[in-house]
């Protein structure tokens, strides 16, 4: 048991509230999963009235929705909270239709990226695939696993509105969240396209600029729809004045930053069995992250001519990943990044310090700060 | 001027009729149009802020969503109307939101079907990829191509939903009008589904029952979107009673089916001016249709093995297209299509008949009847 200098609260004072905060996050996770749970199995007889050989497209969502940190769903629910909400089934609702929009997004963003795996397993369009040519169905398997994908996620997208307005909150409430709701959609997706036109013309546009936009693209594509939003959306639903919502905003944004930074470190130096996929495998896919950006805006010519030729290379080598990690390191980006994560992880816990949230919503919120940024995730 | 026998309703009379409820079609289409128009400036800003630089992906959905006949607005519009409801924004808006579902389904469809052309312009996906190739861009064109349009048909299935909320209708209606929308957009991704799987496996499966499968796909494909789930969106939105409802299920999944039997005619043997696609499009893409399955059951083996062997051949020359034309006439399979057609319109009129609707909405739908099964289209 760790000892307490007299000023700060007692051992059990701080349990206490530690556990009511972390208690109520650990019951959100299941709760959210029994709600998609019973909501999946009424789609399932929705499609079933179409055909029961749908039942795959199900499988596909269920396997990508069972699991996972509900990062989302808990920074909706405490935003909630926070603004003086109260627990129940209308926020868990609410809160679990933010996976159904994530499970979306990351379908579509597989096929999108070619991805092989997602969370240590073949992702949805590859599973399709090996469903046809298991079957020996005939035509492509590869165009059959991309169609099933793409419908899977837009299976996904429509029922993340759905849920969300069955969540049984009153309609001015629900009118304050669709709000959120709409803008989180909208623009996840002009950032997703922002991306990927940041991979395909970076060569073009040079080094000038260039973390700028990358921080850019991990503000629109990742701050705002991990972080930011999930909180305005709680905050709207209970109706938090202006100021609380400003709170959310920069703590989001902040935090947000910080934890798709820690990804794309993961991404490149992550241990597979933790991250879920094959060591190098955002460097094969030649992704353009702030920690690139940071290494060629130090890189001498011959580290330049090794990221330019090596990264987004679809058959780098083991020994290929070592050398773009040693350039990655070497220029210092690597600290450059752990150190603007600190300050964004700083920023982060510098606003709700001085906002005037209750100490339970602050509690868990420096909780979940620890577990979107941590090193090992 | 044509003469009217002396039993029928007067030259005026009838005129007159058929006029209101075409005068309203024909603003029904201009109304949608500025209401889609008004609503893509606004989600423009929105993304504006994300990066000017996406302006490819409105300007992607806007070149989709200007012209076409509006058919689902209409028989969205309709149903409203012969329900009681009263031409006004609130209906208008709720009917353009299907025509951002339908550019949502094209724009999916486009990518998982890998069409060159949509309306006889080049596919968005095929656009994307040729701004990536102009601007030389790195990585793959193509690849960029396809992000492109799913994250296009991601936003437009989104903004189908924001917008219908945003009608203007009072909570009860859009509650009732939700649940169609719900199961429409549920049913249509599990329609496609079927549709792939059908394609995939339909050799293994062989000609026995391979008719209603084809019927079934597209019940669930197109009949129910394009034709009864509007309508019944109108009448849900108007608090039609059970019986109107009803009527309107006849109604539309008779025509619905003929809407897409023609479909089917016109894509084997339709003029590639009026299509908006090349000769023989439905014959490279191996579509298993009723008229193909139709052919099947009645083809010799000689026939068959053509079939088999040509159909879904992406190399498909002038000459091939031709073969498959006269092995669909010969077997009969054309003709057979026609009747079912002539049947299907017969069913749907006689459901508008039997109806209490009053004369100017069945005015109204018996001349959509005309539009969605022309001959030429």
């Amino acid at each position: 048991m760790p000892a307490f200098p007299p000023s700060a609260p007692t051992a059990e004072d701080g349990l206490a509230v530690f556990t009511g905060a972390g208690d109520l996050t650990a019951r959100l996770r299941q709760d959210v999963q029994s709600e998609l749970t019973r909501f999946l199995a009424r789609q399932r007889a929705v499609l079933a009235e179409v055909s029961p050989e749908t039942g795959p497209m199900l499988d596909a969502v269920e396997s990508l929705l069972s699991g996972g940190k509900r990062l989302r769903p808990a920074f909706c629910f405490w935003g909630f909270l926070g603004a003086g909400g109260l627990p129940g089934p209308e926020i868990t609702t609410a809160a679990a239709a933010l996976e159904l929009f994530q499970a979306a997004a990351l379908l579509h963003d597989d096929v999108m990226d070619d991805s092989d795996t997602r969370r240590g397993l073949p992702a949805a369009h590859r599973r399709f695939a090996a469903l046809h040519a298991e079957l020996r169905w005939s035509g492509s398997a590869e165009r059959f696993g991309l169609a099933g994908a793409i419908l899977a996620g837009d299976l996904c997208l429509s029922w993340s509105d759905e849920m969300f307005v069955a969540s049984g909150f009153d309609e001015p409430a629900l009118a304050r969240g669709r709000a959120v709701f709409s803008t989180m959609r909208t623009q996840l997706m002009g950032g997703q396209y922002l991306d990927m036109l940041e991979q395909a013309s970076s060569a073009l546009r040079g080094r000038e600029g260039a973390v700028e936009r990358a921080r850019r693209v991990v503000r629109f594509k990742s701050a705002k729809y991990s972080v930011e939003h999930p909180l305005l959306l709680g905050a709207a639903l209970a109706g938090a004045p202006a100021a609380l919502q400003e709170t959310y905003t920069r703590f989001g944004l902040a935090l947000g930053e910080a934890f798709q930074l820690r990804d794309d470190v993961l991404g490149v130096f992550g241990d597979p069995g933790q991250t879920g996929k094959p060591a190098g495998d955002d460097l094969r896919e030649g992704k353009r992250t702030v920690l690139v950006a940071l290494a060629l805006a130090a890189a001498d010519p011959a580290q330049v001519e090794l990221v330019e030729s090596r990264l987004g290379d679809p058959q780098l080598d083991a020994e290929g990943v070592v050398a773009l990690q040693t350039v990655l390191t070497d220029t210092g980006a690597v600290a450059g990044v752990e150190r603007l994560i600190d300050d964004l992880v700083e920023e982060a816990c510098t606003a709700l310090e001085k906002s005037s949230l209750d100490e339970t919503a602050r509690t868990a919120l420096n909780t979940l700060v620890v577990a979107a940024t941590a090193r090992l995730s």
